[in-house]
């Protein structure tokens, strides 16, 4: 591990092959056999799965109920909504056979020519069609509204450039689909869902987003309006981390979706959809993570607090550790995760370099004089600050540090998003901020889209989003010179 | 829903419709437009879920991590291991393609033919392939050893007659893959699970379970011996609910994953695999509910407390749901979940009939003259038993219930298995109590797969495993007449 450790790439030199050997080295996932599809280690899932379980209380605190839809989707499902079929839906997973044979020819398994499938089945991309032609059979009624589901899954889409978690052919996620009265609730539900994810990238994650709505060219293949989260890496490089579409009665339509309003008339329901991925993982690795490895703010750590003994032979190994289970102990009652490492196969100095790898938030070391003088040496995985404190008041200083150490890591994304966030007035101003110093741009932008694609094929930039929040000002497209109203959020993007 | 109710086919008069009616009805789940695949419903899920939960806590405390496996599966990995192949892997959902394209006619989207994979992938119908080669990477050494993951996921197996719950084309399981040093290690591990999964579906599901050995016939594609749990539904037929592996060296050698032992020499894997599934909804439901609906034990039951209002007129209504609100809040301290439903638009009649469907342990109801003599009525599901009870000490009161529904629901179960097992000793006499009878037969069999054909093929039943605790007895094969030292369990089964 310190040998691995050592060949975990320069962030500064080459920040992609950095990103994935820490994602390797640090045995959060690794590519499978499957093209584009990855295996998600046990300490990766685990984070994974600390999301999964802040992110569903707060959907289920929000109203919401879990399902599960079909994985596959009949072909013809996707030629129904128009612009769903224009934007989505060609680079799939296709199933068209049921059955294997043994090959005649004695050579393993070949498929059965006789299995044919009348109509092809995609592996779901996404589940608007499944889901909407399932609630037909559920909504008559405005008494059948609104329905609030989600549904955790795996999904696929044939992704031709893979890289771990970012973008992956089989990727894990949730997928909310709710079904309402009127437009104005389900554009509430868009932007409560938006927030949701907002609250959660920040103060689970400890990343700073902005919100806003995506420009028309870049919404969800069937929305009327899709609303994002924008996270910027230290690359200087933004990551869409999570996104809330008003599907209006698009897909109603589509699947003919139906119900009785209060005034006894048929009308078609509204809807939104909200997705979040294993991509978040990508995020929070590319958000915090140094040339050490791993940050992980404590809210998500596996194992918040490790303890490492210090000491010559059996005799001190097992009176240091009892005094550590002691701790531990109480650091457990009060729901914090401690692992003491009494390897006796490594050296201390192993251990402190792959617990930084893996982003431990708290590092406790102790050894006989540490017994002796009452204290403990404590190092933050945030700063890599030590110090050497007194045994007593252990818990609260360590509960306390915790808190500190998730604050502390938000603000200082918080800082680099804004060190990293520039105002441009004119086109030149724009590519050297892009090309010299990258990050958030805000610049004026005309609403059109070729003025919006212009700029993405000479830049590579893209506008990440129209922000809820910025000002109404008078100016000028960068590109265009036409008059604009606001600024929008410009970056290269993931 | 009381007009739903009342088309509850009866139990006595057709088993099977009984059940679908009662999964549709309760809500638990439903067909879907893609054959054989089902739409697991929110109050399903719920279920579900709380399964999960319970599991995957037990699943932890024996030391076992989640992590997460491809979705397909090159074809080629299914010919590794022979006997794998030839047991599995034949009905299977085949992606041949990778991409759509518009139809050239105008006719919606069609399979690009130009997008076709050069090897086919299998949706996974187990893991053990994928997995296993992927552990190749893993382990190096015996310090490298035990591996215990486990992974929450979907898996597709192509069933031709499909049954919600018990026999779906694509289900929700788990599926435990562990790696081992020795032999010894792996069969212990194989009896841990198939423990866990007695004590979760007794204790949790209040059903009762007979632990043994699958029959070689019987055994999964690929294992040295196949171990599981059978339960006794309703109707007198077998579920088998889990299932443990003990795969010896198999995949390791199908794989070449091997390791530098304690002597320093190189040696194969020892493996185990083992799962449940949504199937165990289909025990859950099947084991206990009645006519009136479902009967859930309180440890799955996603509401286990409904509270009914019982008044004329919105003063009444809000008065008695004030107090009722107290209560709630009370229960809920407890960890107790509750739903009041003051819902104005239906008697209370159809809600006390609603909440019997979906097999809410405890319902109370209260109206004017119980809030003037402080009184409440109290209502267990599992019995129907009904009293009146002081609203003094009600929190305490419930707790109790509770546990005593769990605990009764159990022995109700148990007390059919019990009067459901009968020891034969002749052929004739086993033929009479399935055709009469049914339920399970405690038999001594020669130990043949012979044998066991005959008389599965004579009379439908199966030997549904070797009970570890049967006691040796010298009998003889009720079928062959040949010497027997032990009676196993024959039943019809799901």
């Amino acid at each position: 591990m310190a040998k691995e450790l050592k060949e975990l790439t320069n962030r500064e030199e080459n920040y992609s092959q950095w990103y994935n050997d820490l994602v390797v080295k640090a045995g959060l996932a690794e590519s499978s056999a499957v093209r584009g599809c990855m295996v998600i280690k046990p300490y990766g899932y685990a984070i994974w799965e600390k999301m999964q379980r802040a992110l569903d209380q707060m959907f289920k605190d929000t109203g919401h109920v879990n399902a599960y839809f079909p994985l596959f989707i009949p072909k013809s499902f996707f030629s129904k909504e128009a612009k769903h079929v224009e934007g989505f839906a060609k680079e799939c997973a296709v199933v068209t056979h049921y059955r294997l044979m043994n090959d005649p020819n004695g050579n393993g398994v070949v498929v059965d020519p006789d299995a044919k499938l009348e109509e092809e089945l995609i592996v779901r991309p996404t589940s608007e069609t499944i889901i909407w032609n399932t609630y037909k059979g559920w909504i008559q009624s405005y008494r059948d509204l609104p329905i609030l589901c989600n549904q955790w899954a795996n999904v696929v889409r044939w992704e031709m450039r893979t890289r771990l978690f970012l973008r992956t052919a089989e990727f894990l996620w949730q997928e909310g689909h709710t079904a309402h009265e009127t437009r104005e609730e389900a554009i509430e539900e868009a932007y409560k869902m938006v927030y949701v994810y907002r609250d959660f990238v920040e103060q689970f994650m400890g990343v700073p987003v902005i919100v806003g709505h995506k420009s028309e060219n870049e919404r969800f293949a069937g929305a009327e309006d899709t609303l994002s989260i924008e996270a910027l890496m230290q690359d200087g490089k933004a990551l869409q981390s999570g996104t809330s579409h008003f599907l209006g009665q698009n897909f109603a339509k589509a699947f003919d979706v139906q119900f009785a309003n209060r005034d006894g008339k048929l009308d078609y329901v509204w809807a939104t959809s909200w997705g979040v991925s294993t991509r978040l993982m990508g995020a929070l690795i590319m958000a915090h993570s140094d040339n050490n490895g791993l940050v992980l703010p404590p809210k998500l750590a596996p194992i918040q607090v490790v303890m490492i003994p210090i000491y010559k032979g059996e005799e001190e190994l097992r009176t240091v550790v009892a005094r550590m289970e002691k701790f531990a102990a109480e650091l457990k009652k009060r729901g914090i995760s401690v692992k003491i490492d009494d390897r006796d196969n490594v050296r201390s100095g192993f251990k402190f370099a792959e617990y930084e790898l893996k982003g431990v938030p708290v590092r406790l070391a102790m050894g006989p004089r540490d017994m002796q003088n009452g204290t403990i040496e404590i190092v933050r995985r945030d700063t890599l600050a030590k110090e050497t404190v007194s045994q007593e008041g252990l818990t609260d200083r360590i509960e306390a540090l915790l808190d500190d150490i998730q604050r502390n890591i938000f603000e200082k994304a918080l800082k680099y998003r804004e060190e990293h966030t520039t105002k441009v007035d004119t086109y030149e101003e724009f590519k050297k901020v892009l090309e010299e110093k990258g990050g958030f741009i805000l610049a004026h932008w005309d609403g059109t889209i070729e003025t919006e694609e212009a700029i993405k094929a000479e830049t590579k930039a893209t506008i990440r989003c129209i922000p809820l929040d910025a000002p109404e000002e008078d100016g000028v497209c960068i590109y265009s010179g036409r008059p604009s109203k606001r600024r929008v959020l410009f970056a290269k993007a993931y």
